[in-house]
């Protein structure tokens, strides 16, 4: 049998299978950290916090004993004894009271591991490290006497110096008249929430939990929340709200606009935005049962506009060229100079880099939960809005461009556009043999043929793309987007007035007006322009990177979920690849806010990035006319698309099933 | 003719004399520079701000021929030449513009010296070299282009590292809403303020000057503020006000008891003392002809409750043993976070460090004004209040103490005792050989004897420490401080009342209340116990530092300002020292105040200092007691005086020449 020599232990940890030697003695928590383990602990290793619980697996490595566990650890007592009797132990012991006496197999379970991993939603399923800015620290500190003249604040710094290695620690002046009764009412004993390592945002008296943490994409029409606990990394709750901006204008356009025309326009957006974002808060807080004071730290992604507004800036030099952002570097600040008082008085807020003035922070975000700079393969993503924005790259560098597309995708500036909500034609299918058609509406779940009754009441953007791909599939419209003489032949529903020809969606019996839906050839007029526009911009950055094909594509965002991608590729929204490598990523721009909310390295990172990236100014790209201009056609001119025929039609039914009902609420399962 | 060679230029400088070699064609503003001489630059070599003006006394430094400055220097041309249309020259350049070409002598005026001195008030004559915390930028910036995605903060901060060396530089992010209109006004020129060169408190457009700052003693009773121009170290106004807390108790002690009783006590004495303070600010303002608005630092000071209430801390904790502060080090912090609104919005604020829990930032602001630690002489500060903060010191130690004297200097728990006000009785003279008696109230001119109709009200603090020594040299009380039986048969004034003696000040037709104002045996009890403290204190330190005479007594404060140094003595107050090396020094604490004000090294000092003092606790020195009993006596047992014939009385007559009417105004002047 071996036994240990010298006064070493050998202890193998589980499940990382690190392995070594420690001193006999040595307390297991103590013992991980040589190993290269570190364990939860927010008590600092005083057998108070039970978060570094592990279990013995087996006492002894020696193939013909297994000695007892109770021989290779200290036995259980003090302060651990009490711990397990006010808990239910299952056999495992606090590490940080164990101490290590013989060879030890040591599991440590997930929820004892600190820096515990979350993986984001977004298609690359990106794995986050829990290390958020703020955590927690207990600490006990020496009582003031009179031959010591120093304040409690320098005893605490002392203490924190000692017990936990940090020093130069700040405290937020608000907090300082909280400090001596949260001393007094602990016998000098307080739970520190810290962030960054350097300052106090909260003094808590004895041992307390929990710190958690807001991350919020600021979109033009939504804004979503998710309300994660800082500890585990796991989303509470998700809140979503209309951005209150909406009542000022309903595109970023408007809102600019809006600021210029009224004088106090942009104190009033900035006002309405603030105050949602608190109603916001807590909500978000009362749904997981906690207040809106227990959030410490948030963190704000949004476009560019919404990014100004949310600071007060004007946002009118992003209205126009240069596009002058007033800042595009990540800000940390404290929430109530934000005018966010509904959360705790010293919480934090990070707003995410800016890459352009028309590439924002939401796009940054996009771009940490896609992270096409860790890829080997050639990325692109594509998250289309009233502009486009696109990132192209892979592991080398990474490209950023936006690229104007307009509001036809969102269904604006369309004869019978709306915006998707319950009503909206957001499916179409025409038989390419008599042009019969089916089409679906938000909010039902079966498709409307043309003896089913409907109160349809528009064509939102999704539709519009599906419907416009479909007539060109039918040979309704050519490659030029012309509506062709030869289809009114075959059905009534393609008509002409005239040379301009229109395709009748949904006939007056099956609308809310009881007037036909149509789609007019200034509507394929529009899509075309738009996804030439988007197109373009892809083509642009593919030139730039030297490359004449992508190996991925991420859709981000609502638009980008609700598209299907073949019809998306038929129309030549964007560029050829597998159908199987195109994904929808939801709200990656959240995602995003949630991995620079849960992990303080990730915010660094976002930094250089926005630095690295390069972002191309296509307004200024001599080529960009004669891209947009070859990207006009149907399907466009450059790509063939020969994996079409294999994935068509059937594909495209099961594409849609398991639709849900309202597009609120979807932003929440993303 | 000496002609230069090698393309170098002689040239000295003056008044500093400091001379040497630079190259031809180098501007006087950098050659300066080189020589180790700094001049003032708003502009930063831009040839528009003005500050760097010289004069050329000699064009050669020949014997044998002078030739024309001209010669030596390029000419007046461009810019400096639109300079002196819209200045006055008188025979100037401005160094930036001015290319040495020649041998030269340049004087250097005061005004464009950086790092100005100014003189603070204190006894010590200390010097303030003018560097204050908040400096003004002249910084112009690349407009924005649409190949530079970066936004017009980030080019700002590369101009500021371009062109003033200044890296890292960050802004406070209210200001970010106001970024792009300076920017845009100025044409990309703008004005930065920046505080402790790390971050941006204020952005004007194009060229702008003045930099503006308050130092604030906030004294129990009264609370005083200098506004400082920032750039000249001058003091523009200085305005005092009642602090307003003193509704909610006289002293200290009552102002924690009403913390203590009140559920909203400490609120409301912080906002009353925030209020106060956002009115003297804009009091200043305007007395200076300028906006609260243009103020942008903050220093300031107060004992412990002052500092506590100010931050809006409980001061509970210093009203009894261990006397703990909450916080003892300095304190930077945003004055919108203290609620000092009136100020500019990014203004800053400095609270001096605590020295310990009865010895607080007014004596860290003392220590700094009156500088013992840079003395080679053994200097004693005394401020005398409710406790008598005393510093002990020179350049190898200094010792601080808190000595409880209570109230009885101040004029109360004394039978006719009050604070000094119009119509207290502040001075006395008692004839030893007949113990005639005369006086003098505040708000009057000339000495009051017996046959002089006046309406004194009482005896304040001063007038009863003259009053008792000049009983005690008259023979009415002895060295115990007993009334003498033998004295009632000399004079009327001298009355007993079974054992206990009194003596009348003022006759009831002399009082306002027609009552007579008399100095009890219990009074004359009170103020022994006082000055025993004060001087058991001061003693205590003595012995720590193993001296037993010091070189120099400075009495700060109010009080310290109006008891005669002779009658201090005489009662034992403070020690033995020669008369004409004991100076009142005023409102040191407002001096500190100011000094920490203008240059932010003092602060840095100031923090060192706070650790380095060696705060003596006298309550827990087994000494005190012993010395308490031994300094009860008149004149105390330990120190002769031998000095004291010498000066009396001629000299005090002359004391007492130029006293000022009134009390508040007092404090203006100092």
């Amino acid at each position: 049998m071996l036994e240990p020599k010298n006064h070493v232990c050998r202890v193998i940890l589980l499940p990382s299978g690190l392995r070594g030697e420690i001193p006999q003695g040595t307390n297991l928590l103590e013992g991980a950290r040589m190993l290269g383990v570190e364990l939860e602990s927010i008590c600092g290793g005083r057998q108070t916090c039970g978060k570094c619980q592990i279990m013995v697996e087996e006492g002894s490595f020696a193939k013909h004993a297994v000695t007892s566990i109770r021989h290779h650890l200290s036995p259980i007592e003090g302060r651990e004894a009490a711990y397990w009797e006010r808990h239910e132990s299952k056999g495992r012991r606090l590490a940080c009271a164990a101490q290590v006496s013989g060879d030890l197999l040591v599991t440590v379970p997930e929820e004892s591991q600190a820096h515990k991993q979350v993986i984001a939603k977004a298609a690359t399923q990106r794995a986050i490290e829990v290390q958020p800015a703020v955590r927690q620290l207990y600490v006990e500190c020496d009582l003031a006497r009179l031959d010591d003249p120093r304040g409690d604040w320098e005893r605490l710094q002392e203490a924190m110096a000692k017990q936990w290695g940090l020093n130069g620690i700040t405290i937020d002046p608000v907090l300082l008249p909280g400090l001596q009764p949260a001393l007094r009412d602990g016998r000098g004993a307080v739970t520190l929430s810290l962030w960054q390592d350097a300052e106090v945002l909260r003094i808590q008296a004895g041992y307390a939990e929990g710190v958690y943490g807001l991350a919020i994409d600021v979109g033009s029409t939504t804004v979503a929340a998710h309300l994660c606990d800082l500890r585990t990394g796991a989303v509470l709750t998700t809140e979503v709200m209309m951005n209150p901006q909406v009542r000022f204008g309903e595109d970023l356009m408007s809102r600019v606009s809006y600021g210029m025309m009224d004088p106090d326009g942009v104190g009033r957006m900035h006002r309405a935005i603030i105050q949602g974002l608190n109603e916001l808060a807590e909500k978000a807080a009362l749904a997981a049962g906690l207040s809106a004071k227990d959030i410490l730290d948030v963190v704000l992604v949004g476009n560019s506009v919404m990014h100004h507004l949310m600071l007060g800036i004007d946002p009118v030099e992003l209205g126009g060229a240069p596009f002058a952002l007033a800042i595009s570097g990540p800000l940390d600040l404290k929430a109530r100079d934000l005018g966010l008082t509904a959360v705790h008085v010293a919480a934090r807020v990070h707003i995410l880099p800016c890459i352009a003035g028309q590439n924002g922070a939401d796009n940054m975000a996009v771009l940490l939960a896609t992270a096409p700079h860790e890829q080997d393969q050639m990325m692109l993503v594509v998250d289309i809005g009233t502009n486009a924005e696109i990132l192209l790259g892979d592991r080398q560098q990474v490209l950023a461009a936006s690229s104007p597309t307009g509001p036809a995708f969102e269904g604006a500036q369309i004869t019978h556009g709306q915006r998707a909500a319950p009503g909206a034609i957001e499916r179409t299918r025409i038989s390419p043999e008599n042009l019969e058609l089916k089409f679906k509406v938000i909010g039902r779940e079966e498709w409307i043929d043309e003896s089913t009754q409907a109160a349809a009441t528009g064509v939102c953007g999704s539709g519009i793309i599906e419907a416009i791909a479909e007539m060109f599939l039918a040979g309704i419209i050519d490659r030029d987007g012309r509506f062709m003489e030869a289809a009114s032949q075959r059905s009534w529903r393609v008509r002409f007035n005239g040379r301009a020809g229109e395709f009748v969606l949904a006939k007056p019996d099956q609308t809310a007006s009881k007037a036909p839906i149509v789609i007019t050839q200034n509507d394929v007029r529009s899509v075309q322009l738009a996804k030439a526009a988007l197109y373009a911009g892809v083509k642009l950055l593919m030139r730039r990177r030297r490359v004449d094909r992508v190996d991925r594509i991420l859709l981000a965002g609502a638009f980008g979920s609700f598209i299907s991608p073949q019809h998306a590729m038929v129309l030549g929204l964007i560029p050829d690849c597998d159908l199987d490598k195109v994904t929808a990523v939801g709200n990656a721009a959240g995602d995003g806010a949630r991995i620079a909310l849960l992990n303080r390295k990730r915010r660094s990172e976002a930094a250089e990035l926005a630095r690295q990236v390069d972002y191309v100014s296509i307004a200024v790209e001599p080529r960009f006319q004669d891209e947009f201009v070859a990207a006009m056609a149907l399907p466009h001119a450059v790509d063939p698309f020969p994996h079409l025929n294999q994935h068509w039609p059937g594909q495209l039914k099961g594409q849609h099933q398991g639709r849900p009902r309202r597009r609120f609420n979807l932003v929440k399962s993303i």
